[in-house]
């Protein structure tokens, strides 16, 4: 555990790193991008390995997801010897503003009213919660990122992590990732949100069911499900969604939800930036890579949104590469294609990072 | 006009042919599948072109679709001089069973208590539907097919007529249509039916929205609308979904709803047919021939399922092929692309009709 640089300036109790266990960073006020401010931004993350001088992975979680990558959600991953490999890298991962985690989010007290904030939480964007993740690099005295990877929200966050700061990233690695939102996964999100609105926590089940169906693959059903019947007369496939929906009522908010599908629909690395090009080149100024990774048959942000990406990255003259995870799972592949991933990070670490 | 050979034998009013508008015809009680009665089946239905001997070619419609075929969502395809062509064949088209434009349905009212069905409709499958297809045909007089085809459900319940009654059907067209519904289309489907379950018309209107984004391509949706905001600040590809959304509400009724995308749940046409291998051994033992035609990009009813149709009659000896419709339209590709839809149809009836 090293006492950060940060904290060392302002003379607080330090921060600490490489602990490998949930740590909160109280981070002060935060103003996002619409201009409302947070009077207390809460970060909860993890960091596994060794302090800076050592170099240090960002990894940023998708939708649902938590600080734990390293215990969890990317676990074969993270560790020694693994490809992020904790014996000589640091390994961050912070819970998303607005989440549900330990970060600051909808469940959170707010300050002024002691109360959660609940609806009341405001729109967050994937740039507020990259800028989050700096805020909390910063406290951390972790100045630079040699890698900076996540999938999905989690890749979004990524690139605009990169974006922000490029000169303080070496190589950004989104996974099944768009330069900006489409208008398919926009009207997915809608009838998440809508669904939501209307039924509350029971809509947040049936959300969640919609998702899950954007999430894996018409091949990945077909051999899981098929049009098995289970003895409640039900499809198999019905009856594991209902599961799945149940699940993360357990687990989750519909204002948590709510805010977190909300900030995808706001990702678009060109706003207020002079448009995609012009922010790309950013990041060909500071000498920052990029490897865009697609995923075979994913319907949500799928390998044509990743290629384009990744064209107009290389015509702003970045260091840019195209790679494909080969699935069957669609979507959910960044969390399930252990191989194939172990290989692309070691790659992007061994010639970028 | 020609009275039918059954109205002549049956010595009731004929049914007409070749009037190119909507004719009801009243059939009597109607079985089920399921053992359930419908004490009396009227199907709506609309004839253009010369009755028997002439070449016959039978059309349906999909979820939300009429008999209206000629002069609504197929007129590019139906009329002299067209695909199916007025001058040399009858073309028919019928309101599905349990449809909302004059075949009994939900909203039809029940004869045994004088008000509408409604939710007491019971399910039925794309075989019903075909049985009714077979019941209209009869009545009319026409024996036999040269042509069955339609797209998506009207797809479904074509195969089912040609397996119904092989012998009376040369050729068999089904358009992004699969032997049985998978598992990702009945998730989508139970989540449609939920919202209406729980939301009414309101929710048919979230379902039709849901529905829209598995009936075409991000390309599409690309390309109409991007990222663009509409003047109420919400994105546009969201402002019209709710428009499609209300359209329907319009127009159609939920129990309709519930009742046709119920049917799709149940399209399996190895059901009771000791599987899909030896139901379509029946195609070729009486040399009825089937084109199975896929639509690139579509994510509902795509190409591997229409491959895998066209694969399993192939090794039950039926004379199948598989035809790929280029677009980036999606699975309403069947309701867009007439000239491809023209070439396929005319080489279907010069081949095999």
């Amino acid at each position: 555990m090293a006492a950060t640089a940060a904290a060392r300036r302002l003379d607080v109790a330090p921060l600490p790193l490489g602990t490998g266990r949930l740590e909160l960073a109280p981070l002060g006020s935060f103003t996002l991008e619409s201009g409302v401010v947070l009077p207390e931004l809460v970060v909860a993350y993890r960091h596994d390995g060794p302090a800076p001088p050592a170099p240090q992975v960002l990894v940023v979680h998708a939708l649902t997801g938590s600080a734990d990558a390293a215990g969890d959600w990317w676990a074969p991953l993270i560790g020694p010897g693994r490809a992020l490999d904790t014996d000589r890298l640091g390994v961050l991962c912070a819970n998303l503003l607005g989440g549900r985690y330990g970060t600051t989010g909808p469940t959170s007290p707010d300050p002024r009213t002691g109360r959660p904030y609940g609806s009341a939480f405001p729109a967050v964007t994937p740039r507020d919660q990259a800028r989050a993740q700096w805020a909390l690099a910063d406290a951390l005295g972790v100045e630079r990122f040699a890698l900076v990877t996540g999938g999905s929200l989690g890749g979004m966050v990524a690139l605009e992590v990169g974006l922000e700061r490029p000169a303080d990233v070496a190589h950004v690695l989104p996974i099944a990732s768009p330069a900006a939102t489409g208008p398919l996964a926009i009207a997915w999100n809608h009838l998440q949100l809508r669904l939501i609105e209307h039924l509350g926590v029971e809509g947040m089940a049936l959300a969640r069911q919609l998702a899950m169906t954007t999430y894996r693959s018409e091949a990945d059903f077909d051999g899981r499900f098929g049009r098995r019947i289970e003895p409640d007369g039900r499809h198999s496939i019905v009856s594991y969604l209902d599961h799945q929906g149940h699940k993360l009522v357990e687990r989750f908010a519909p204002d948590t939800y709510r805010v977190l599908a909300g900030a995808m629909d706001h990702h678009d690395i060109g706003r207020h930036r002079g448009g995609a090009a012009a922010s790309l080149s950013r990041l060909a100024r500071a000498g920052t890579s990029l490897t865009g990774l697609g995923i075979e048959g994913d319907i949500l942000y799928g390998p044509a949104q990743v290629r384009s990406l990744v064209a107009e990255a290389a015509r702003a003259a970045v260091a840019a590469r195209y790679h494909e995870l080969r699935s069957t799972k669609g979507h959910d592949a960044f969390l399930v294609e252990w191989d194939q991933l172990t290989a692309i990070l070691r790659e992007a670490l061994e010639n970028f990072g």
